[in-house]
C-alpha cells in the first residue's frame, strides 16, 4: 500500500470516529447542528487527530479510547478555527476545498454559532474520556494541553496577530511571522502529537516534552509548504488560486528566506523532528513516513 | 445588611476570583487579552457563578476549589455569549452596561477572536478544578453539565432560534418563545445550581435533578422579569432604552400573556422553584432570598 493510500484509510476511519459525536439536526435549534455537520462534513486532511492517534500508538502499542474522544475534540477545534477565519470580518473567504464556507451557506450569524459549538462541542466531546478512563489526572493534563495550546497563548493568540497585521497593512519582520507561524499553525500539531504521547501510560513527562519539540518543528514545515504551494503548487490540487498570499500582499516565509531555503529548510526540520522522535520509533514506522510525506505533500 | 449590600458584597468576592483567571496583557496577542479582560470587567451582576457558589454551600456547608473555578468558567462562558449576541452579524449592539461593547471598541474581528479566547479560557479554567480534586469523576460531570448546557441542545440552541426570528422576521407561537427562554436564558441558570449541587460530596442524583427543575423555574421567571423590565422599567437602571424590545416588533412572554399574568407567573414560578428547594433549605438562607429578590429586581 503507498503511503497516500494508508493516509487515505487512516483519514476514513478518522472520519467515522468523529461522525459519532456529531448533532442530531432536529428541533428549533436544527440549523446550527446542520451548519455543524456540514462544516465537518466538508472534509480536511484529518492531519491533526491522525499524528494524536499515531503517537499515541507509538508509546502505548493500541489506542485507548480517551485517545479517541481527544483526537475527535482536537479536529473539532480545528474546525471552529477554519468557520471562524473565513467570516467577513476575518479573512471573508467564500470557498474552502472548492465549497461555499459555512457562513456562505448558512449566513454569518449562524457561521458564528456554529464555531461557537463546534468548539463547545470539542469540549463535550473531549470530557467523554473520563467515562473509563485508566488514570483520570492524566486525562485531565492531555484536557490542559488542548486548550493551552489552542487558546490566547497558542492558536488564538496567532489568528490575533495575523488577522490584526493584515487588517492594519502592518508591515511585519521574521520574529512576528515566526510568532504567527508557531501559534496560529504549530500550536494544534503540537497539541496532536503531546496529548498523543500523554495519553500512554507508558509516557514520561520527559517524553512529552521531545514530542512537543518534534511537533513544533513538524509545524513550522508543514507551513512553510504552505507558502511554497502559494507560490509552485497546482491550483486544482491546492484548492485555491496560486500567488494569492503573494498578491494580497501577505509577508510568508518564502518572502524573506527565497524559495531555495524555504524548500531546504522544510527538508531540514523534518529530519530534526525525525531525529527527535529515532528514541521512540523506527525509520519505518506510520509516523515517521507520514512527518517526511508532509514535508513533500503537493496540497 | 441589606440583601442589595450582601449581594454586592458576594459580588465583589466573585470578581476578585475571577480576575485571577484572567490573561496576561502582552506580546503579540495582546489585543485579544484586553479585549477578554475588557469584557469581563464590564461588569455583570455575577448571577449565575453566584448561584453556583450559594447551592454548592448549601450542600457542602464550605466551598470546595473546584467550585469556584467551575463558578468562574460558568461566568466566562457568560461573557462570550454576550460578546459574540452583540456582534454586528447577530443583535448589532453597539453599548451594553453603558459601555461600548467589545467588537465597538476593538473591532469586529477581535470581538469574535475574544468571545472564542473566552470560551477557551472557560475550559482551561474548568480543568484546573482537577488540580486537587475530592472525586475527579464528579469534576468531569460538573464540566460536562456545563458544556452540555452550553451547547446546542442549550444555550446555543436557544441563540440560535432566537437570532434566526428575529433576521426572518418570522412570528413566533409561545411554544418557541418558550424554547428560546428555557435555552437561551435558562439553560446556564440550570447549569449554575446544578454544578453547585453536584460538587457537593453530599448530593445524590436525585437533589442534582430536584435542584435542576428549580433552576428552570428561576430561569424562566428570571427571563420573564426582564420582558416586564422592558416595559415598565427605568431607563437609568436597566441600562438600555425602555420598550427597544417592543419597537423592534420582538415577541415577549408580556405579548403572549398579556402584563398581569406576567408579574403573576413571575411569583409564581419563583415560589415553585423556593418549594422544590425546601427540603434543602431554610427560608432564611441567603439563596432562597437571593432567588425571591432576582423576581423583584428593578434591572
Amino acid at each position: 500500500m503507498s503511503i497516500e493510500e494508508e493516509i487515505d484509510r487512516k483519514r476514513k476511519k478518522i472520519d467515522e470516529l468523529i461522525e459519532e459525536f456529531l448533532p442530531e439536526e432536529e428541533g428549533y435549534a436544527r440549523t446550527v447542528a446542520e451548519a455543524v455537520n456540514y462544516s465537518v462534513r466538508a472534509g480536511g486532511k484529518r492531519i491533526r487527530p491522525m499524528l494524536l492517534l499515531e503517537t499515541h500508538k507509538l508509546f502505548h502499542g493500541a489506542v485507548l479510547p480517551e485517545a479517541k474522544a481527544l483526537a475527535a475534540a482536537l479536529e473539532l477545534v480545528h474546525t471552529y478555527s477554519l468557520v471562524h477565519d473565513d467570516l467577513p470580518a476575518m479573512d471573508n473567504d467564500e470557498l474552502r476545498r472548492g465549497q461555499p464556507t459555512t457562513h456562505k451557506k448558512y449566513g454569518e450569524a449562524v457561521g458564528i454559532l456554529a464555531g461557537d459549538a463546534l468548539l463547545n462541542l470539542s469540549m463535550q466531546v473531549a470530557v467523554q474520556a473520563f467515562r473509563r478512563p485508566s488514570e483520570p489526572m492524566i486525562v485531565a493534563k492531555a484536557i490542559q494541553d488542548l486548550y493551552d495550546k489552542a487558546g490566547i497563548d497558542g492558536m488564538i493568540g496567532g489568528q490575533t496577530a495575523d488577522v490584526l497585521a493584515e487588517k492594519n497593512k502592518k508591515e511585519i519582520d521574521k520574529k512576528e511571522l515566526d510568532f504567527i507561524y508557531d501559534k496560529k499553525t504549530g500550536a494544534l500539531i503540537e497539541a496532536a502529537m503531546m496529548i498523543g504521547c500523554r495519553l500512554a501510560p507508558e509516557s514520561r513527562e520527559k517524553d512529552v516534552a521531545a514530542v512537543e519539540r518534534a511537533a513544533k518543528l513538524i509545524g513550522l514545515a508543514f507551513q512553510i509548504q504552505d507558502d511554497i504551494l502559494d507560490v509552485e503548487g497546482i491550483e486544482e490540487l491546492i484548492g485555491k488560486p496560486v500567488g494569492s498570499d503573494y498578491r494580497n500582499g501577505k509577508s510568508t516565509y518564502v518572502n524573506f528566506a527565497g524559495m531555495k531555503q524555504a524548500k531546504k529548510d522544510v527538508a531540514d526540520l523534518t529530519e530534526e523532528a525525525v531525529g527527535l522522535m529515532m528514541p521512540y520509533v523506527d525509520e519505518d514506522d506510520f509516523l515517521i513516513r507520514l512527518m517526511r510525506f508532509l514535508a513533500k505533500r503537493d496540497h
